[in-house]
């Protein structure tokens, strides 16, 4: 593997349970019975322990979505064109897309970039990682070849560090990308050893026929790549997407830096159990945001041993879970900076 | 019934349901899958027949909390001392609650009102609406006079309708009282006809025995009561509380002004549920924000349908899970307002 990758692998460690520990014990003097918070508590003190410092920083918000198109969208597994993958990026940067209105909500900066749409975009925003237009059809090969897998992976890298070092301490993951449902549904299908038909969902809104279509696709890929997926980065790239690996990488970035990665839905989802495959210590540098209709997210969840905040039947993918999830970050984080205790509040004790 | 309470009500009106059609029309022409931001549209939608205007209004949120003491606390039905409700108003006003942290990270103003605790607060910046020192304790006796929860419920909606002719259009609800879940239990237990083992909890965190005690109080104040209660106002005046009775004027005067009701947990879901006895259609004028630990709010959402938009394992009340709330009734209302369309993006529909 490439040193970059395996340097910055090097660098995970364990999160500090002792910060965790330090912030429960701030929570619990807070003018509060203990406890009543509930999960958002806990949110504190998990982020307290990624960061390792108690209290645990304000967060310091971004998204990054990574665009890219996907071979397997010829098979006919989406309910859109290709061209749609590279229009929404320009979307993105125009600012009309849902992620653009729910970053802005969520006071979070959106970074876009075009890992590989088939269509390259002339807007410019857009930072441009293109590894090639689109990857090959996995029905029929490999997505991409280890090379590429290990381009995107490095782009990734690279762009999540130079974030945290302009001081972004909290990254959320999104992505766009027609046919990458498929993608991250094969993935899940080969890491988790799980037949097709409990990891598919509808993606952007199939019909049954498509759906069992897909399933089908599915499983004759994973069947047919059985041979050469010997370790997660082979994987990823005989069924992977540019973005999905790029997004890997911003995992290994982040928790390398002991940035918090909140999740998105299936896709970032996927991304993420890829980079603990890779290196398992990731894992508990994640945090999950939402639970979306996609059928393998709860397979993924379970796996890496997440619970959703919320469960608010999304679909849509771009971060939009996770940029709708970072208001409950920041409440958890000024629950420990600004609350009361029972003492300097004059409030009796039970 | 007072005047001002039946005139209030005959001003409460269904919901405008063609607001919430012309607001779907709008959201499936956004560039997105349609119905992939799932709840979110479904909230943008409620919000829209509520206000009777599409697209939505952006919302000027306040949380309104109301704090009384309870007589039924002297049954030792607490973790804390009736104490605590006055040193938790003046905490309110001081800046230092959960809930104030909570308002300020959701744009929210907050109203805190002293409704009846047994301890008179000195401090600026509540507003004195006492009925008396706390009710009387519901075991031997009705909690208060008719005429007390009258006026109770009257300056109710007289604070609503002050901070909704100020400009508020989104009202949260929220309140402190020690022994209030108490009180919410068997007002639940009484109206739904459920014996107190299935609507009661914990509270602020009681143990085995005090909860087995505070069962068998409700059980044995509903039947002490059950003769009188044949309105929903005698049952409020024989099991409520005063920020309780408070509470149900503030939904009445926000139904009546087309303005949405966002419950918090158990308590203000309670203070909810006698609002609709009242006026059957205050009802379609609420939104929920969480599902409580608390046991009973469960059935209370059942019996108005509602659903919760999260599961945070909230019990701690004050308007904490309104107010965390808060961020995703903004964002469903932007995603409205300010989503491109497939048209105007330049992107390709299915």
């Amino acid at each position: 593997m490439s040193n970059k990758i395996t340097q910055v692998m090097s660098h995970v460690r364990p999160i500090n349970e002792s910060a965790a520990a330090e912030t429960l014990e701030l929570l619990n003097h807070k003018s509060k019975p203990p406890g009543s918070l509930g999960h958002l508590e806990r949110l504190a003190c998990r982020l307290a322990a990624i960061s390792g410092s108690s209290p645990p920083p304000r967060l310091a918000k971004t998204i990054i979505v990574m665009g890219a198109d996907h071979g397997i969208a010829d098979e006919g597994v989406s309910a859109y064109p290709s061209a749609v993958t590279g229009q929404m990026v320009a979307n993105f940067v125009a600012g009309g897309a849902a992620i653009n209105v729910l970053a802005r909500q969520a006071n979070a900066t959106l970074f876009v970039v075009d890992m590989g749409a088939r269509q390259e975009s002339v807007a410019s925003g857009v930072l441009d990682r293109r590894v090639a237009a689109g990857t090959q059809n996995f029905l029929h090969g490999p997505a991409m070849t280890v090379a590429q897998a290990e381009q995107a992976i490095i782009s990734g890298i690279n762009v999540a560090q130079a974030l945290i070092d302009d001081g972004v301490n909290l990254v959320g993951l999104g992505e766009m990308g027609i046919g990458n449902t498929t993608s991250a549904a094969a993935l899940c299908s080969a890491i988790l050893k799980l037949p097709a038909v409990q990891v598919t969902g509808r993606g952007t809104g199939i019909d049954d026929a498509k759906l069992s279509h897909k399933i089908s696709v599915i499983d004759q890929a994973v069947a047919l790549h059985s041979q050469a997926m010997t370790t997660p980065l082979q994987t990823l790239a005989c069924l992977g997407g540019f973005e999905i690996a790029g997004l890997v990488g911003v995992c290994l970035a982040a928790a390398a830096s002991r940035v918090p990665i909140l999740l998105d839905g299936f896709i970032t989802s996927a991304a993420a159990l890829v980079a603990v495959q890779m290196c398992p210590l990731v894992r508990e540098h994640l945090v999950a945001s939402h639970i979306s209709v996609e059928l393998g997210h709860k397979a993924i969840f379970k796996e890496l041993q997440l619970e959703p905040l919320f469960d608010l039947n999304l679909r849509l993918g771009e971060g939009s879970g996770a940029a709708l999830a970072m208001p409950f970050l920041d409440a958890s984080v000024a629950i420990v900076h600004e609350m009361a205790t029972f003492a300097s509040a004059g409030v009796s004790e039970s």
